[in-house]
């Protein structure tokens, strides 16, 4: 690197490694948490006559009127909420970051978690804190979270929910208690909540620190990166000043506002991963020498006793999934598996069981 | 606004009023720099084809390698120069600020240029300058420049060239000063060089700080935001640190692997709109009580006696331009004005001389 890099260049940025994504091209894929169904020939083809329609000429209208009332409609926003969109989840946790930046703040979160939270906080220069979740299920440290809250008195707070790469659902009641503790914003992740039991969605009115973040990668849409950000119009109004301003770009406007009026569709899709995850969770459950978490999101969280050597030995079966060995101290020998269709949780348990014998 | 908002959210974008954009519907849209010409019936078809292929379902390959490939055949990128893509200009530019904040650095740039130069240098805390460009035909101040320079080491240079809201391209020999003088990052961006007559892409491997700018969004697909910086791997290396990691979507990188293999048709239309523009600027120099600037873009700048009253009467007349009085001292009673369609252009000219009579 020549000098004057080093020296221009902000050492937190200098320090990072830039986020590896491995090729999968041949593989079963089971690492990215995308559902793995895509419309039907029928759907697919009243699609593209909506796109035949978008003007790819035109900027896009800035503020994507059409998508925040399809989304109203279909997510239940509550009427008071205001919505910001986002280039996926990431885009909005950068905004959310760059909004309370420059004046030392901290972000504090969980540990394990969403990787992007520490790494968009050191990207803007905000402190991060992130309190360890119990080693023996994952749950949340409730003492230890609000003694966090008084001592750092975090702007913001992120809280997956469920959790990712763990899977399981913090106590809503835990919750509860942090967003009447924090005086900064609270947000709740819930990427996943088209897998879950539980949302805050509808709690949006009663906590004015309150934000909910979804996004429509897990229920089907990955390839769009379309997310959102659902609360009170006193914080969203200054967020969304830290919005590029033509960030929706037309075919997504147009592919989101079409998807939305078949949302049954995904509806239907994530009922079958759910039924599917039970299976391949009992499945797991049954093999020798692998811990299984429960899960409430379309993803499962196992510990082997090798999980290098097992995750390496599933790619010689041509079958990716994620391994979060090194990634955490309470992820020794984790490696995390996206529910598939049936054939593909089959071709992974029974390469899985092969390789554990 | 409640007293935590105004706590926790960073003054500096507290201050920031949010970037508005007048509803265009039923105009005739010469605002904003778009090329008014689409593709035919039976290219239109053929895109469509590709778009069924696409995964939505699947994330987006992050380092979109099929894009770049194209870019570099269909741009002349030097071999030896890197790539990093953005959803539209603006990303790249908040990712080249992201990657030098923290440090107080300095973002040098003229005035009146591209707007979200100051508003990103603003978002990420860094300091801003900006050079008044020569009143008399908004050419460059290189003196005043070079000691700007000289006094606040900027770590991040911006040029637009050609200039945008001016239209004129500063002279080469005054950039190759800048680029000699200049310890830092020198981005020139080239948003209208479709429409200009000169670049410093292939000037690339001679300076060790440029950094080349473009957007494919003058050219043709505003609505898709697309746009790439490239330059030495030695800074992309570290800027690309601060890129969300799928930040082009599945339907961008499908669209535009598809219409750079079609790039000519793009050629043909700029070639239509630069004819248009000197038609246009004949016009409009004969005009009285119009000041006319030379253009190098798709959009010419020009004075009149009060801009607001003729801005407001060609909204009347459903024209809609861009009113650039009140944006900055040296463009009172100024307007821009983008070339579209002969028939546009030509009611646009038509409603102007009955306002002006």
């Amino acid at each position: 690197m020549n000098t004057t890099v080093s020296q221009l260049i902000n050492p937190k940025i200098l320090d990072l490694k830039a986020y590896h994504v491995p090729p999968a091209q041949g593989f079963i894929k089971l690492d990215a948490m995308e559902n793995p169904y895509q419309w039907n020939n029928a759907l697919q083809q009243q699609w593209l006559k909506v796109l035949e329609r978008v003007a790819i000429n035109r900027y896009p209208e800035p503020s994507a009127t059409g998508i925040k009332k399809m989304l109203r409609q279909t997510m239940q926003i509550p009427d008071l909420a205001d919505i910001i969109l986002g280039n996926g989840s990431d885009e909005l946790i950068q905004m959310l970051c760059l909004a309370i930046s420059g004046k030392n703040h901290t972000l504090l979160s969980v540990e394990p978690s969403f990787v992007m939270y520490k790494m968009l906080a050191t990207i803007t220069g905000l402190n991060y804190v992130g309190i360890p979740l119990q080693a023996n299920d994952f749950s949340l440290n409730l003492a230890q979270f609000l003694q966090a809250i008084e001592e750092h008195q975090p702007a913001l707070i992120f809280l997956a929910y469920p959790n990712n790469p763990t899977g399981n659902a913090f106590q809503r009641s835990d919750i509860e208690e942090i967003l009447k503790t924090s005086k900064g914003i609270v947000v709740i992740d819930e990427a996943y909540c088209a897998f879950a039991e539980d949302s805050f969605i509808s709690d949006l009115p009663k906590y004015p620190n309150l934000l909910v973040m979804r996004t429509l990668s897990k229920v089907g849409l990955a390839g769009l990166r379309l997310g959102f950000l659902a609360g009170s119009a006193d914080w969203l109004h200054e967020i969304e000043k830290t919005k590029l301003p033509y960030n929706i770009n037309v075919l997504t406007q147009a592919t989101v506002e079409f998807a939305l009026q078949y949302y049954d569709v995904f509806l239907e899709q994530t009922a079958r991963i759910k039924e599917e995850r039970a299976k391949v969770f009992e499945m797991l459950s049954g093999f020798k020498n692998v811990k299984v978490y429960p899960s409430e999101a379309n993803f499962i969280l196992f510990r082997v006793e090798n999980a290098i050597s097992v995750f390496n030995a599933l790619k010689d079966h041509k079958i990716l999934i994620k391994n979060l060995h090194g990634s955490h101290p309470l992820l020794e020998n984790c490696l995390r598996v996206t529910i598939g269709t049936p054939e593909e949780n089959h071709a992974f348990l029974t390469a899985l069981l092969e390789i554990l014998k």
